[in-house]
């Protein structure tokens, strides 16, 4: 799986002076089981692409998302939404470029672009939020070490 | 798969003067499959339901889903939204009330709550908006009977 | 979901005197997620509904698998295969019959056969091997009272 | 995602003279919706990792299987096998080796191996066979051109 931090936006960014990239991108081949009897991708499958991104976001800033889980503490999925502009198809290059919206103490939001690895081209675009639980399912403070991290390349301040 | 049609809501609404009734239910149980390593039913599963509780939907109003397909029209998915309130779990019952929110020229909005089939409990709302397309894959007039059958148990007028 | 009891084959069956009968169905709906872009359902679909076979026949024997977890084992999958006769298409009502194959201490076959539940045409036949794990995920031997459950309605005697 | 001949195999192997080498290898994280409640990735997900190595290899060969659909004909899946030795785990990087195991005239047979892309350990092995298809789901023969490109990198001659 390629994967690289887009360095585009990081430029103009003075938040991130030292480095830190605000988003990744993952590309993979669409898979077959993916497809539906309407010959494209199935809406459901991008849902499970943007978690993929949230994934290779959490290992690009060097804290893979399994250390966090570690902590007994989860991110529960409270929203998500997706808009769909052009069907992806099987085994289309597609990349999901993902980026931290907005950190706040118990919630975080992602955001998310689903492309034609080729073209460019805009596929599916989307949103989750997200709410940090303790190991018995009460809503909990993300830690503060993973707020100053996501928050660090998150496009709208916290609170 | 149990599945009624919910006849409360029909008895104050004078738009259902014949008996058609406005939305559908289906229960089922969770499946192993369908949860995660959070012990929970993962997200993207109940947009699978939402779209069982479409199937079930055409079902009761005698006009299966298959049949709008053999016309070679589809309605592919424009826009998926949920709201996760209450994790559901493996082998819980749980049923998915569907209706349709509007229906116009060429699109169409349903509306799903996913409950816990004994008590009642409200898991998951959400919505889909679906885009009526020709074989071509352009955007296309949804045929007259259905879009009267479906109209005719909108919870809002169409256009 | 409806699902019953076979009786059919308890009658003639000596090793069901008190009336514990050797298999369970469960019938459902073809959901469009599960098919691809072949117009049939997934091969990889099937596993899972083997896997819904093995929950209802575990609620109909009265002891959810779901409590079989609680003790804090696990049976794990460690063989799975299927033959593929007929393709299920979307829609279509199929029915899961799965009986248990064999018991033996530390591990459990079962079998499943999936037809279509209006013309009885079996569609696909497969197993599953599951080998029980405690919670470290080293094999153990499953507990007294569930071989006996698991026993009393396997096709094949024991170990 | 990367994916590499594995020239390994290739060095001993006569009938491969011209350079066309017997497997390919796809490589990839395990997705957070592929776990179940057990912790482990759910045992159908290596089904479809076994689609996305027949893929991979039909990449490799400079043929996607994209191109065969093409034709109007379609690989159906008529048996499938898997053992599962050690679980694949979230956000573990896991590699598919897949290979052609035979070619006969209706008919074709991949083997796969999944393993932990950093250790080599093995996890899954499996195979899959499936038949061809005409556009109407009869049995056809697959097109000699087909035949070759598969048979010469097979395992065991075909008939």
């Amino acid at each position: 799986m390629t994967s690289r931090i887009a360095a585009r936006e990081s430029l103009g960014n003075p938040s991130f002076p030292g480095g830190r990239l605000p988003e990744a991108e993952t590309t993979f081949h669409v898979r077959y089981a993916e497809t539906d009897q309407m010959g494209i991708v199935h809406h459901s499958a991008y849902i499970v692409w943007f978690e993929e991104g949230r994934s290779a976001l959490s290992r690009h800033l060097g804290r893979p998302y399994a250390e966090f889980e570690q902590t007994g503490l989860a991110l529960a999925v409270s929203e998500v939404s997706a808009r769909y502009l052009v069907p992806a198809r099987y085994d289309q290059r597609v990349t999901v470029r993902t980026r931290v919206g907005q950190v706040r103490s118990r919630q975080i939001r992602f955001e998310y672009e689903v492309y034609d690895s080729e073209t460019g081209q805009c596929l599916v675009i989307g949103h989750t939020s997200h709410i940090c639980l303790d190991p018995e399912g009460r809503a909990a403070r993300i830690p503060d070490a993973w707020r100053e991290l996501w928050g660090g390349v998150a496009t709208k301040g916290g609170t």
